[in-house]
């Protein structure tokens, strides 16, 4: 991987390169002018931002018409495609989703999407609430502040979500208001093979032939598709080699502000451990697979996650253990630090920030172990529903600024729809994974820890997870036609409170009621050393970079709404140039008839039909990163010209840094969208629906 | 983990630690003499080294009888349980296994002893031949010549092994001739359960209850026990904290001689990539598992390794990734750099050696993943096997000097020996594990890499796994009552020569041949630009060192014997005092009645009739490494008082450097050999023989 980076707008002076996932309300519309001539006006960014919408799981999304209609990729609708499989006994993710008059779009279980409605600068009142605060106590006091102030942003509505975001680390604190919207269809899912054609191997590479889309619609409370004052136009589907893009999406965590101490972490510690459990848990499911057809399809999302997340933190690793570009993220320290050492005002205020970072990630690593295996805690959704009826039910009885983070009341709402999401589970697979994970925890605790002598007693992790499954009735939850909870266990637990939990001897509840005591005292420890402290050093270190720096940057990727600039271009890539589109007919050729390189029946059927020289994928230098999966990618005039679905694997680095030579993001050209909805699929409706808006150009500020 | 490191011997003054694993005939006697009062004779070593063998598999053992008699570790006898279970139709492994006469003694299938016969010093030889040799020659002739010393000194004689070693990395060769012993039968094992009590979870930790011991027995051409000159006698069981011991084994490697260059990428590259694969692996085989009673006897060993594997370089990668522990090294090297650069002579011969060596490592990094892919090749042993026979076949048609190693003249014999061994083989394992490889192969080389469009082209990994083990005859293979290959279709292939193997379309066969060009060359570029300019360089170094510290050093581990020595010790840990030793009291306590914590109905029937205070396992400061398994630990008369088995988590980081306050060595007491032998198994022929041989002392100098 060459490696020549620029990291400019985090750490030195204003970026050259395409580079920044920037906020909206700082976005280097000059700069853009200066190399493109082209300059988007605060309704244009505007306009942008209210047509693109989140999926609270974890992915980015854009209204594409007036009626509800949301774009995402097929993998960020993965969970409610499995999840409608499970109800209905179908396998739509083998097999696609189309819903051919509006009333057969179905409701996705447990499914969000967040619109933003409002961002509130609160930094003032956040930095000045923990100003005279000792680290040790500095996470209570903030914890408290936030949630104070996202109790006052949503009041008793629990129809919004608000989220005080830390911006440059601890530069910027915003208040997030969205409006949390619930009732959400799948309209078009095109089968697993063509969506994800050539799998993991193909997994963020480039060139690449995937149709990794699906259709949502917003539905509202009157049960009838929402309308929407903002959406995006459809493109032409003309597009070219150099043409400027625009992606707008929320990616969802970066780590370039890290200091050299963090990074080491990362390199050294953090990410091979993680590694190394999740490439086993990948190894184990892809053998539970085996089991039968009927596990291999419900097992198959977590394969997905586990491979996906492999892929993308080896690549990760790899961009660390790279020594020039460690070097030149060290070099970009020693120079900042350089930078203020020569002004002696800096240096009294953050001169040992640095110093004092390293020393807080010693103690994250002396606790790293227990705190993953306490508190992050066995991978069972139903064991998360278990301990989550044990918190939740216990911290509503303490004043909002105490309780723990997930269960202030403004985020309660969210933990709701949660706990009594009717996505279906397997016992099956939830009793494998509770003993993979049981059997990790012992791993990392050790047999003589008191927790595993009390969990596991005279029994095998097997036996432990086998027991707690099949005795417990949390999976038992009645819901109406529209998914919305009515009754059975769960529910009564839930709304029973806490006499009611800590009456029930349900099997699941016990075994999380078994070491929720050392969870939380290992949380506590970590809250109070290392998460408060680290929280205090990094606004110093925000601080002195706005000091040094100025404040044309951009933060790290918080999961919330951004915007970066590219073009659409190839790159080289072990000394051949790489062409920035693919075709439908790449895609025929690159069939074997074997999966991943399968492609569906209907394509097959429909190859006569389609246009073989209909550009396929693309790739662009837009700065993105995981969380922008689903995002738009638009032209100058705002319209669609593609879905952003990957990046490529030179791309997994830009966790740390961005490199222009080489990163790019992997994108479905809209013009494919449109040839394999007409002629694959037959969805006019939905081909109408998304042209429709091209030529109304309604929306269009 | 606690890392006070001295790393003495090999890169600065002489070891004052109790550190190194030394040649017998480099044997630091007067320093042990000045620490311990007790200075080991010529004789004594001489006895102590004689009555060790080596397994040839990858463990260390020790004649305990003028029978023939051998004493090992289970895991180091588990591929003959394996096997001897596979053709019985039994789970040795599981029921433990005795020979009540010695006529019910089993023959090991594939399995073979080798006893040291000869050490000659060659060193003049093998550097002259390649003194003014360019460096993508050296490999080369450096084989050539090896391949000519080997073959000169073993000769047309089957019956030896002659291997020339390369010890401190080039800077001594020395050319091993051992006796092959073939006839090896079983003639004890205990269950696994106590064998290896505590598993995966308490393996490389200590306190232990382990009996992980077996015996089996050498016998000669006339098939009848062999009559030993040479053999340990057994001890009173008196052992106590400080005691003096020794141990004699084969450690595998370390790899305390490499420049900070080659740790970085241990710690960077080599290491997590092994890892991920390990682990993934582990995850796959712990789920194969689950398919039934039979598939989990026949996977457990592959299991086993797996798990052992990731434990022990996991531990490595931990120690690298300690920032102190790695400075260390680094001072180490740093101090080394400067000695040589203060002498002029010495800096113009050897000054650049070390960047040049950071070169090399650029030049592996960039082709590491072609060549484990292509040339370590798919894990399965018919696979292995077909390789075998098509390599073979052609090779022997070469010069002895051109042909790849393993197929010299003077390692036939052992390939021969792998290739005709009668060990069992699972279809249903191989398919599973040829088709986790060829998916790994992929993975690694690509999609579009040649090898994987021709290997499976229109099909997927497991369709081509499937039809590469249905399809094949490999396995089949005709042995009379001994284990001697007399038929079947692999052996008539290795009899036929070149035609013959040509003239096959086996499947499994037509596989190996699909990718053997691409996979030679790949060897063939490793070899020329990496591991001959590597060598090249090392023995440049190794000179260094022996100019700088002078001979008092011992070199990096090379599966030859060696003999360490230290004392009964517990160590220090989180703050609490380990001590040294465990009771048969202990196992009962540990005892929870699931596995891996269950102990086997023998124990629990038998305890009655135990002494409790028994001491069970201890740990001593002996300087040992995976290899060194099954060594026998004896006290100053050279009695045996211990069996090596494992080393304590903190030995783990012992690849790299040893550090006394923490390094441990594990092995069974020899008292709870005798009381379980006696007590639980009621083995009173075996106790005999090893009491005999305490009573007549016979064997002793």
């Amino acid at each position: 991987m060459k490696k020549l980076m620029l990291l400019a707008a985090l750490c030195a002076a204003p970026a050259l390169a395409d580079e920044g996932m920037w906020t909206f309300n700082n976005f280097p519309a000059a700069k853009v002018k200066a190399k493109y001539n082209f300059e988007p006006t605060k309704d244009w960014l505007d306009h942008l931002r209210l047509a693109s919408v989140r999926i609270a799981g974890g992915c980015s999304a854009s209204v594409v018409s007036p009626d509800g209609l949301v774009m995402t990729n097929h993998h960020c609708a993965r969970e409610c495609i499995e999840g409608l499989s499970g109800l209905d006994k179908k396998d739509y993710n083998k097999d696609g989703f189309w819903a051919k008059a509006q009333t057969d779009e179905k409701r996705c279980p447990g499914y969000e999407l967040n619109q933003l409605q409002e961002i509130t600068d609160v930094t003032k009142k956040v930095q000045d609430a923990t100003k005279d605060t000792p680290a040790d106590k500095f996470n209570e006091v903030q914890k408290a502040t936030l949630a104070g102030l996202e109790k006052e942003c949503a009041g008793d509505n629990t129809e919004v979500r608000c989220e005080v975001v830390s911006l440059y680390r601890g530069g910027r604190y915003d208040l997030y208001k969205y409006a949390r919207l619930q009732d959400i269809r799948l309209v078009f899912a095109p089968e697993d093979q063509i969506a994800f054609f050539g799998g993991d191997p193909d997994n963020f590479m480039f060139p690449r032939y995937d149709l990794d889309v699906s259709f949502i619609r917003i539905y509202g409370k009157d049960g009838k598709p929402m309308k929407m004052d903002h959406f995006l136009s459809w493109s032409d589907g003309s597009l070219k080699e150099g043409d400027l893009t625009f992606v707008a999406g929320n990616p969802g965590g970066t780590s370039r502000g890290l200091t050299v101490a963090q990074l080491e972490d990362d390199r050294d510690y953090k990410l091979p451990l993680t590694l190394y459990r999740t490439s086993e848990l990948r190894g184990f499911v892809t053998q539970y697979q085996e089991r039968g057809k009927e596990q291999k399809r419900h097992s198959n999302d977590v394969l997905f996650g586990a491979e996906n997340r492999f892929k993308a933190l080896k690549g990760r690793h790899a961009a660390l253990a790279d020594k020039n570009f460690f070097g030149l993220l060290a070099k970009n320290e020693a120079d900042f630090r350089a930078k203020v050492k020569a002004r002696p005002e800096l240096e009294k205020q953050y001169g040992a920030t640095w110093d004092n970072i390293a020393g807080i990630v010693k103690k994250l690593q002396a606790m790293r172990k227990e705190y993953n295996a306490l508190e992050k805690g066995p991978d069972s959704e139903l064991f998360k529903h278990a301990r989550g009826l044990l918190r939740y039910s216990e911290e509503v009885t303490k004043p909002n600024g105490d309780r723990l983070k997930e269960y202030t009341d403004a985020r309660l709402p969210q933990f709701k729809q949660q706990i009594l999401s009717n996505a279906p589970m397997y016992d099956e697979l939830e009793t494998a994974l509770l003993t993979f994970s049981l059997t990790k925890m012992r791993e990392d605790l050790g047999p003589d820890h008191p927790v595993i002598k009390r969990v596991l007693g005279t029994r095998s992790p097997a036996e432990v997870a086998a027991a707690a499954v099949k005795g417990s009735k949390l999976k038992d939850l009645k819901t109406d036609k529209t998914g919305n909870p009515i009754g059975g266990f769960r529910k009564e637990l839930f709304d029973g409170g806490k006499a009611k939990v800590d009456a029930s001897k349900d099997t699941m509840l016990e075994l999380a009621r078994a070491f929720d005591a050392e969870a939380r005292a290992v949380r506590k420890r970590f809250e109070t050393e290392v998460e408060g402290p680290l929280k205090k050093q990094q606004e110093l270190l925000a601080k002195a970079r706005f000091a040094v720096y100025g404040d044309s940057i951009y933060p790290d990727a918080t999961f919330t709404p951004r915007v970066s600039y590219g073009t659409v271009k190839g790159y080289e890539e072990n000394g051949a140039q790489v062409k920035p589109f693919t075709t439908l007919a790449g895609a025929f050729e690159r069939h074997t008839g074997a999966d991943p390189f399968a492609l569906p029946k209907s394509w097959m059927t429909a190859k006569p039909r389609l246009g073989m020289d209909v550009p396929f994928n693309f790739c662009s230098t837009n700065d993105i990163i995981g969380g922008n999966s689903g995002s738009p990618v638009v032209n100058q005039k705002g319209e669609v010209v593609g879905l952003v679905f990957d990046g490529n694997i030179q791309s997994l680095g830009g966790e740390y840094g961005f490199d222009e030579s080489v990163n790019r993001t992997v994108s479905v050209h809209s013009a494919a969208l449109i040839e394999s909805l007409d002629k694959v699929y037959g969805a006019a409706r939905l081909v109408t629906e998304l042209k429709g808006s091209a030529a109304t150009k309604a929306g269009q500020p």
